[in-house]
């Protein structure tokens, strides 16, 4: 539950705080340029949808071109799809048979797809499937450097055909590597998506020795896509941040022939306490998400310091004047450290059009999959 | 919105995952063991309810004596009072002209009680209250060593004054210090709230000065709390984490007078990908907070791994036999880092009482005011 009560129309400035709140024509950007950078190089772009949860957006993508989303858990699946979107990627694995059961009742509404990176998992899908008589596409997750789930490449083929000889559809491979997205050097996540894919080619060559096809090869992040998408092996892309560009993405150093995304997300906060040196807003973290750092102040010479799950203490940065400190009762507005889970500590987002300080409302859109882990 | 259902009587070894698991009989026993010590010590207990953020242990902390509650957010007391909470104090500063007229629209409707540390602060409340016609409790919060909110003691006299000609209720003095409960050594602890007493007593003095009257300093945390309530000058605690006892408070080493508390928050997870040295769970910092370090995991010889929004990483710690590793599929039980943000990813407690792995769902308790940041 949020409080406050917001109206379409009203300016930005008097808006309460914290809140969770989207810079409209960033978004549009946003979401134009990434559709535009796929149609070009005749990709397939399924954008993560775990980092807005929110059919609203996920309608903008898919009116840009997007072929549907991508989603982390089944319950995130199970909001999007009562909220109306047609077509999702579960990239994770489930072994539980309660969720297996739910996949398999969900699949039988909208077109569904899920990863698999065990014989068990395969055997549990392949029994829900069965018993509720629907039909999901089916990818084998490979490890392409993150060491997290999936399997090693050598072993993709007796996967592969364990999918298929227990009747389910192999739709391909999921290959994603996590952990490249945040390197900071153009180079290193160059390098690292050389090598993953290096390593899903190995995975292709087992499905193949298999005597199987695998028809797409899946997966890359707002830090590496222009990498998977010149690989020639990747046939869709899977970025989700995107859309918001938070201040870890920013923080990357971009390489030359990437598209540049602009921070659409952003918490409005308003300083409630001020000492000589330092102010104090309303938003801890428990408004934004500090797991990759901490949010940046958006278009001030202001530092912030993490003051415990309400409070954020702002200093001004070395070098700037006194008169940088806000005063009491300003607002300021913060760029979340991570986009993905800083949504999901709110219930909706409210849209503003025409700029931060100068816009006003022109939505509310609920995030309809916040809080679905399981 | 938590999917997945959970029926009364079901046995919690088949509860979905990841989901936040109470056991009820540690819970029991630690609301006990601090409603005994306040008891003893003739002091209020005022549990912080940002901690549970729910009506259900709200009264059972009543139930014990508690005096009431304490929350950090005016949209926390909302929800608190619209789930029955009779006694709410507001320990933060609220600035904004529509948030303190809801304050004095709550106020109407039960005792209240807020922290003021500007003179705008005493202003925009006097003004909202004398609208509404309604009165609360008015604290001046003086800062005793956390350099966050609150004034330097010396000028309490002068706040508290302003507080009394505005025709407001002069409460007392909210004096906590959030730095001092995590430090490790019970010497630490000690000399930090020493310092705050000290403050405490010159803001007292001041007040004194002014021509007025402190009626009560209240404060405190599950870490200090033995501290202010040895001092001789708190009248009130503020503990709220020793319902739960999350990682962080376990790793401070106890006080010998220290009543101890037990671990009585959990996340159950599940394996749902195993490689040869290391499980991955269904649970990442989407399903508990980080902002305090990693999780524990519960009596099993592993550490947790970052593994980001809805992954952990298990690995077998130094020394432990390689079969420590749980094989897919298996149920893993976590101590939060931190039980504060932790409890606010999720909708809703699962309460088990026999223990965690032959006990039963004995309830399910909303978190009322998950997400209230406003």
């Amino acid at each position: 539950m949020s409080a406050g009560d917001v109206r379409i129309g009203q300016p930005a400035a008097t808006l309460e705080t914290p809140a969770l709140v989207i810079d409209v024509d960033a978004l549009e950007r946003n979401i134009a340029q990434m559709a535009a950078y796929a149609r070009k190089h005749r990709l397939r772009l399924r954008p993560h949808a775990k980092t807005h949860k929110c059919s609203a957006i996920a309608k903008l993508q898919a009116d840009a071109g997007a072929v549907g989303v991508c989603v982390q858990k089944v319950s995130e699946a199970e909001a999007l799809v009562a909220a109306g979107v047609p077509d999702i990627f579960i990239t994770n694995e489930v072994v539980d048979p309660v969720k297996l059961r739910r996949v398999a009742e969900l699949a039988g509404r909208v077109r569904l797809g899920i990863a698999v990176d065990s014989g068990l998992g395969v055997l549990g899908l392949a029994n829900a499937l069965r018993d509720v008589g629907t039909m999901v596409d089916v990818f084998v997750e490979i490890d392409v450097g993150q060491g997290r789930c999936g399997i090693a490449p050598v072993a993709a083929g007796a996967l592969a055909h364990q999918v298929v000889s227990n009747g389910l559809r192999l739709a391909g491979l999921q290959a994603y590597h996590g952990r490249a997205q945040h390197l900071r050097a153009p180079a290193e996540r160059e390098a690292a998506i050389h090598h993953a894919v290096r390593v899903a080619r190995a995975a292709q060559a087992s499905i193949s020795a298999a005597g199987l096809v695998c028809p797409l090869v899946t997966g890359a992040g707002t830090g590496t896509f222009i990498h998977e998408a010149e690989s020639g092996l990747y046939g869709e892309l899977q970025a989700g941040s995107y859309v918001f560009m938070d201040r870890d993405y920013a923080d990357n150093e971009p390489a030359s022939t990437s598209p540049r995304f602009e921070h659409a997300l952003f918490v409005k906060a308003q300083v409630m306490s001020r000492g000589v040196a330092h102010a104090v807003i309303d938003a801890g973290h428990k408004s934004h998400a500090l797991d990759s750092g901490p949010p940046r102040v958006w278009q001030r010479h202001l530092d912030y310091q993490n003051g415990g799950d309400e409070h954020g203490i702002l200093r001004i940065r070395a070098g700037a004047p006194a008169e940088s400190l806000p005063d009491l009762g300003a607002a300021v507005w913060l760029v979340p450290g991570h986009c993905d889970p800083t949504v999901n500590l709110h219930d909706r987002y409210v849209v503003v059009r025409g700029g931060l300080d100068d816009g006003v409302v022109e939505a509310v859109w609920p995030i309809e999959a916040r809080g679905c882990v399981q």
